[in-house]
């Protein structure tokens, strides 16, 4: 039994994540070390909320580490390709979406594994979702299970018996949920960027508004909807 | 069954990474796309041979991929600790060493995954040895054989069935084998490079010479010994 509660927590600067931290933070994990990727998405929107999330819950460290551009190819997140528009649940949900970045969440995790090992943490949270981006393969219980199962034989750390869990409290809630949590764990959804074509908006604290009509707004608005609230990022 | 057969061949520009370059060109794969990564390592020198080496084996491209230089601490290839020198046989298999660079190897792999995935590739191929780095916990054959299983949970072409293969050919080959084999396939040792503690030499080819004292140099001279010749890095 190892006793670290320190953790490293992803933040996109996303809704999941920002809630992760949260549920991170209420478990008793300290100290928390933040970390966010530029990898050239077309929103960098998205480490301006991640910023502003970390210090809204006053992380120990928020750290953003840069990878390099030429790596993701082929999505819409990195590339020039369309973003679809007003799909409904069917539509999302129908196979692989073009926001779908090739072993992003691979690439994510080993970076995480690395400096979770440099600062002897034992503990990394990942806000994956299986149930909205059922889609995505690195989003499934089967891949995280397999990359910690990896991670396990990886490191020096866990050779020397430290061993490393990812933790995905929300993998198998559904949106209403996660909200709903993250609301009562004082989550500011309003600093928080899901859109997957941001507008720019010098008078939005983030310096755009969300587009409000693709899958990851659409998820949030109905979600919100559902809780007779209003997306705070949409009003 | 796949019938792809081109292949990401992760080069070092060292002896080991070389040697599995001659051999996935010798068993057909083709084309071959070599990347190396430029993640702060103390010497340089290295993307000097991998280039070198790059080009004298004609690949169909050679990518350097930058890795963020903050993630890595705590090792002797990266920061500022001393490289042990003149240890013999039991010295350098005991523990794990201090030239062990966290999740490297992870880090190295998901990059290739991604890379691979981009390119429609289901080939990775990487020089790791169990035999003269035992010391080292992600190059054993357990850690290949989960990441390899992680890898085609992660992926869209694993989801679509294109199941990727990470090629090992020299997991447990001694030194000399690796040596003999690489000579036999046209590898030029001479434009390769391993030491860890490099000195700069205008005269060399690549603007260094090696320690000839650290465990990468004598591993490579006492094999080279072994089969009656000079490591030509040395001459």
């Amino acid at each position: 039994m190892t006793t670290d509660r320190s953790a490293i927590v992803l933040l996109s600067g996303g809704l999941d994540s920002a809630t992760v931290l949260a549920i991170a933070i209420d478990k008793g994990f300290a100290p928390i070390h933040a970390i966010s990727f530029d990898y050239g998405q077309r929103h960098s929107v998205e480490l301006r909320a991640a910023k502003a999330v970390a210090e809204h819950h006053h992380v120990a460290s928020h750290r953003v580490v840069h990878i390099d551009t030429g790596v993701f190819q082929g999505s819409a997140l990195t590339d020039d390709i369309a973003v679809p528009k007003n799909r409904d649940d069917e539509q999302m949900t129908a196979g692989i979406p073009v926001t779908y970045v090739p072993a992003r969440n691979t690439i994510f995790l080993s970076y995480a594994l690395a400096i979770a090992e440099s600062l002897n943490s034992t503990n990394i949270f990942i806000g994956v979702n299986a149930v909205d981006y059922s889609g995505y393969p690195d989003c499934r219980p089967r891949y995280i299970a397999a990359f910690e199962q990896m991670a396990n034989l990886a490191t020096r750390a866990a050779i020397e018996g430290r061993r490393l869990t990812i933790h995905t409290p929300l993998i198998d809630w559904p949106k209403v949920k996660i909200i709903e949590r993250g609301l009562e764990l004082g989550v500011d959804y309003a600093i928080t960027h899901s859109c997957y074509d941001p507008q720019p908006d010098a008078v939005h604290a983030l310096g755009c508004r969300p587009c409000g009509r693709c899958d990851a707004c659409l998820l949030r608005k109905r979600a919100f909807e559902h809780l007779n609230q209003t997306d705070p990022v949409l009003e």
